[in-house]
């Protein structure tokens, strides 16, 4: 090992580039599987022109080639730059390592080193310009690859991998050097793994084992272990992408080049940072395109936890809601453990599309499946209850005071004869039946060892997916190890839990597979009439006053209420009467916020009197406070609404994001906040409220109407519009509250805070 | 197997009752270790009292004895009524275990069947009148147990087993049936478990394992056999208690026995339903008193799961929330899966008391350092950052651009090497660490096996806690099996997760035994002179008036705001300005509830010709509405405080729970509530109000001054008081809402609804 896969200092995508693409490049569609298991074509993913050209209003891609890796990963020429068969050296190890796996995979080695004749029997060849062929990928056993960078280019090479560490895992000085590299890469033509890789790529795979495969992407070698161990459980693996520093190719380009492989059932990845937050976004939308599952573990669940990967990946981290919301966004399955990992990403791999969402539990204790659908209930999956038909029906085989309604109780003796198969034909063949799960919690050989047979023969013959649970901590009983783990149609699991995650996940990604559209293909290309108004409002480095925040929002057509701004107790009166009673005064100044607690908020002014009293107390709070102001808001006052928070954020990795919460004490307590990240369509908008935890105050509690939802998913997605046109410009949005009031009657602004880039 | 282990419908407790016991019982204190695994007495629970005399001003006992199972787990000799060797029978097979099972624990077997002269060759008894000696344990293998119960305790037999099903698992019939058993024991002065129990209790427990051993419960013996399968990994098992029906021994009859036993050092239960709440807690009590830790995974998550599991055993399942509370009340650990029960509690059992709450997480990768740091911290476990000294000591060992902080990061090579066990012993040495978590993700027996071999070695050599988590799915290799399993004092996982679970637990179990104290002992045993002016109010089948409730409360020394019960107008305006303006008006009523949405309130009334006005638009609505008012409240008018609920609501399995929650939106849609199990004391009070999500509210937000929390505790207090002085009359209390002023000013209770038994 040279060192773990981590460091980039690169942290913004460069353009995109590839070796070789077009739209539908002929190598990438095979005749290939679907996500179900059927034949047929897997396009490379839909693309809305070609690469480059096509951006977002704010700048952003919306299309990038699908990188051609067959030659990165079949080459059919090899050269090992630094290749040595020394004893003791520990490159020795690596060429001995890659001979085995050309002659297994049937590529031309061709080994590197001015200073031997021959390494390992092979001919050696002083320098890489002496090579005898143009080799599809160079492997640099060399502790600076950047000098060798345009002699490869030269070579016409296609891919190299650099095993060097040293590099942004290290600090400034060797992120600079990365830089360096990563400039000489992008001008060579050729594409890079690395630095601060290793040999992963280039394992053992089984290619004994058939159906559709893992592909696998890891930003740390050692993490990706035990998914590549998965084979000797009998899962299949088909790729496995240590990504390393990612100075040039990142994890994005293996995600949409496994997503169009058409022997890759589910893609499985371990991130600690991305490298470019929207390049991981549109390979996401490629692999929701194809239908392809994506299950990843991403580290940053905490702050202590993602300052961890970040100082030692120097990858970029956002905050932790915003990936976790983006990646949902997106259809990838975010788990925590490498176990779910696995385990998720086995089933996703190789279970059909399902016929029914409906769960049996079948089980030979009553406890047990008590136990099973309780907690699969609590994750939401749904057990159906079986008709009464079918009840009767398994009831010729089980005692009838059994309970067979699902959970199915069979009391034990059945599975010891013939019984047994009937039973689980008879439950596989309900049309609410999907998905078949058995949890055996104890090895009990004269039930559990025929139990496991009869599931392993139905399940050859449905397409209807039937899941175990092995629970006997020890596993290595015959039943688990021969019979179940044997059997590629029975997906195996020893504990409740994952087999509940997987399961979901397979549902959930199937439901969303069904409903998927791609959001780039609706994104604001070039900018609304709004933008030009809004942009006289805004003022550079500043924020903006309320009143003129409030401007920005008309522009992009919110509603704010009804207001004047004035600068005398006589004035306030007039645009009272204006405005109509009750009135609502404010203290207006460029930099304001947290009016209500400085005193410079009066509400439900009702006479003329009150209003100039009010006018007369906040200038008077405002010169004791030292607080210019440039006026005095009078405002329509808005009662009886739903107060909510929206707002505009930026994100290090993914640009402008924009949030939605229940406001007052729900926000500042609860942090009860939705995030979406751009582009996202309606149906999403109102997938974001249907989040929030205090989301049934929107649909009318305790005698309220159902508020205006229609409009609030509308100001939802007039602030995206805004927060795209004016990236760059608006560095922050947050409007606090805005009132939805009744259905029909639309939601106002009352209160807006504007801060410019 | 005769069945599965459930059902009964004796659901509150009989009288305590015991073959032997006394206060301290000499055969239950041995020298005895204490649960940090030092060699010390283990009372048998401190007593507040003789058993039975004790009870608490609701009438439920205080103190509950420990049953002596002695005889039941180690019986001198045993009768097995119905033992046949005849091939083919069930009764056979049991037999021929229960003789494996005498000889192996040294206990005379007596065969009783009046068909058989000789059964396995030893002579067989006509009937239990012929029984050779009174023997300690009969096994009763006879369809309908009832008739024995007579005969057994005229042959003063100890304890007996009955296997037979079809008791109150099958429905009403057996129900009743299971009722005259119950009854036949209750009055024999034998012990009985079961009916619908098995032969868990007399397996082959493994004897060649050492050190504290876990005790097992189970209400389904199939749920148990993983617990009993770990001994194949080398944790011992001392016990196995199937407890069926509970027809009278019931789960915290072993509860108790268990957590006075010497060998145990934890205990493991798998719990459906329980026979009885008091019981159950007084189990759970003289665990915490004895600081042994009891991991237990309760089926009911959701509601479908209680029914499930409450059909199929026959037991009370009350609302989930209330059985959290309880269980965490009494320190007891809830789990959700049988694997997490499997190695938390192995942990718990074997692992000493931590010498700091602090985690060094150790890693050969940088990654799995990172992302176990992550998980950990999100879970709520401390990692310490190390020392500079500390760090510069590591950096001997471990190149210098590594991260050593805490997670540490040693890069992999230094554990092929002398350096690895060094590293090991130093971050041991550190005084911020107790426990040293080693995550190995993939098996890499070039570093992986020797690194397992230095952690095994440093464990011997440490108090300290050395935990691994070995992350292959495979789990067949020889560092797994031999080097880590073989270790009793490495505590050896194979999730992230559980690793994290088990040890969260262990700290969580020390600190709350540290700080326990019984609430047993300070529960009220007199009524106060509240009660009697308080059931003077009571109105029996009633709701309450709100002027009623809040009388009630008064009486209590709960505030109220000034208010009046008036029925004219006239009076109403004299009323207020005795109360002080501003004021409220309130239709009162008997049977009213939901005023504010009926109109019935109106607020903030500041002359007395609103207050007429108000009065006249009350009582016009109450007219047309048709709801009977006794009059119209005119109440003082509290502003500016925090608005919380307080009530009491009845539990089947406990009595009288007290809730106390956020009002307003947070109480209608989040539910964010808090339960109380009595009897509970002021600490628990305030643990429970931290546990509310929106409890940042009670410190002051947004300029908000902190509420008087030591108000509101005062009021919980009180309010649980009420509750059990007044159980059996009142049914249930809610004050909503409860108004908590700023600090120092108290809490007053603005409406209050009471209904009386």
């Amino acid at each position: 090992m040279l060192g773990s896969t981590h460091g980039t200092l690169t942290t913004h995508s460069r353009p995109a580039r590839v070796v070789a693409c077009g739209e539908h490049p002929p190598h990438t569609v095979h005749g290939i599987a679907d996500p179900d298991g059927a034949d047929g074509p897997r396009p490379a993913g839909a693309a809305t022109g070609p690469a480059g050209t096509d951006r977002d209003v704010s700048g952003r891609p919306l299309y990038a080639p699908v990188p051609d890796l067959d030659r990165f990963f079949r080459p059919e020429s090899v050269a090992v730059i630094g290749a040595s068969d020394r004893e003791g050296r520990p490159n020795t190890g690596i060429t001995r390592q890659l001979i085995a796996w050309a002659e297994r995979v049937g590529a031309r080695l061709h080994p590197v080193n001015p200073g031997r004749e021959r390494v390992f029997g092979l001919p050696c060849h002083a320098g890489i310009g002496a090579l005898p062929e143009p080799v599809d990928l160079a492997v640099l056993l060399v502790g600076d690859p950047l000098p060798l960078i345009g002699q490869l280019a030269d070579a016409k090479v296609k891919f190299a991998v650099a095993f060097a560490s040293g590099f942004a895992e290290t600090g400034a000085d060797g992120a600079a050097a990365q830089a360096r590299l990563a400039d000489a890469v992008a001008r060579s033509g050729l594409r890079l793994l690395g630095p601060n890789t290793n040999l992963n790529a280039f394992e053992a795979f089984r290619d004994d084992l058939d159906g559709p495969a893992i592909a696998l992407i890891t930003q740390s070698g050692h993490q990706g272990r035990p998914v590549f161990t998965l084979q000797e459980l009998g899962v299949r693996l088909s790729h496995w992408a240590p990504t390393g520093n990612e100075a040039d190719l990142e994890t994005a380009d293996f995600l949409s080049y496994f997503a169009t492989r058409p022997e890759v059932g589910a893609i499985a990845a371990y991130v600690e940072g991305l490298k470019d937050g929207r390049s991981f976004l549109l390979a996401a939308d490629r692999a929701a395109r194809n239908k392809v599952p994506v299950v990843v573990v991403k580290v940053g669940r905490t702050e202590a936890g993602a300052r961890t990967a970040a100082s030692h990946t120097g990858k970029l981290t956002g905050a932790d809601e915003v990936v976790d919301a983006a990646l949902r966004q997106f259809g990838v399955i975010r788990v925590d453990g490498l176990d779910e990992l696995q385990d998720t990403a086995a089933l996703l791999a190789r279970a059909k599309k399902p016929t029914a969402e409906g769960v049996a539990v079948y089980s030979i204790s009553g406890g047990t499946g008590a136990h099973f659908a309780d907690l699969a209930t609590a994750a939401g999956l749904t057990l159906p209850a079986l008709s009464d038909a079918k009840q009767s029906e398994l009831h010729q085989w089980i005692p009838d005071y059994l309970n067979v309604a699902n959970p199915i109780d069979n009391g034990g003796h059945p599975v010891g004869d013939w019984r047994g198969r009937k039973i689980i034909d008879a439950i596989l063949a309900d049309p609410s039946v999907g998905v078949l799960i058995c949890p055996i919690t104890g090895p009990f050989p004269p039930m559990s060892d025929k139990l496991a047979q009869d599931l392993v023969d139905a399940a050859e013959q449905t397409d209807k997916l039937v899941c175990v649970v092995w629970g006997s901590p020890v596993g290595t009983e015959d039943a688990y190890r021969r019979t179940l783990l044997g059997s590629s149609r029975v997906a195996t699991f020893r504990t409740f839990a994952n087999c509940i995650t997987a399961v979901r996940a397979h549902l959930d990604h199937h439901r969303f597979s069904a409903g998927y559209r791609s959001p780039f293909d609706d994104a604001p290309r070039t900018p609304s009439p709004s933008a030009r108004k809004a942009q006289a409002l805004l003022r550079p480095g500043q924020q903006l006053s309320e009143h003129a925040a409030k401007q920005l929002l008309r522009a992009y057509g919110i509603r704010v209420p009804r207001e004047q701004l004035v600068t005398s107790a006589a004035a306030a009166v007039r645009a009272a009467s204006q405005v109509g009673y009750p009135v609502v005064l404010k203290g207006s100044g460029p930099e304001l916020a947290h009016k209500t607690e400085l005193g410079l908020v009066k509400v439900a002014l009702t006479s003329a009197s009150q209003v100039r009293d009010a006018y007369r107390e906040l200038t008077d709070i405002a010169r004791y406070e030292d607080l210019p102001l440039d006026g005095v808001l009078v405002c329509q006052m808005i009662e009886r609404g739903v107060e909510m928070v929206v707002g505009v954020t930026p994100d290090p990795l993914f640009g402008p994001t924009v949030s939605v919460g229940l406001g007052g004490v729900l926000v500042e307590v609860l942090k009860d906040i939705a995030v979406g990240v751009p582009p996202f369509g309606e149906e999403h908008a109102r997938t974001m409220l249907r989040r929030l935890r205090g989301h049934a105050l929107l649909e009318g509690v305790r005698g309220m109407p159902p508020a205006d939802i229609d409009a609030l998913v509308e100001t939802v997605l007039r602030v995206q519009r805004m927060a795209l046109e004016l990236d760059g410009e608006l560095a922050e949005l947050d409007i606090n509250p805005l009132v939805v009031l009744p259905r029909g009657q639309g939601a106002v602004a009352l209160d807006a805070l504007a801060v410019c880039h």
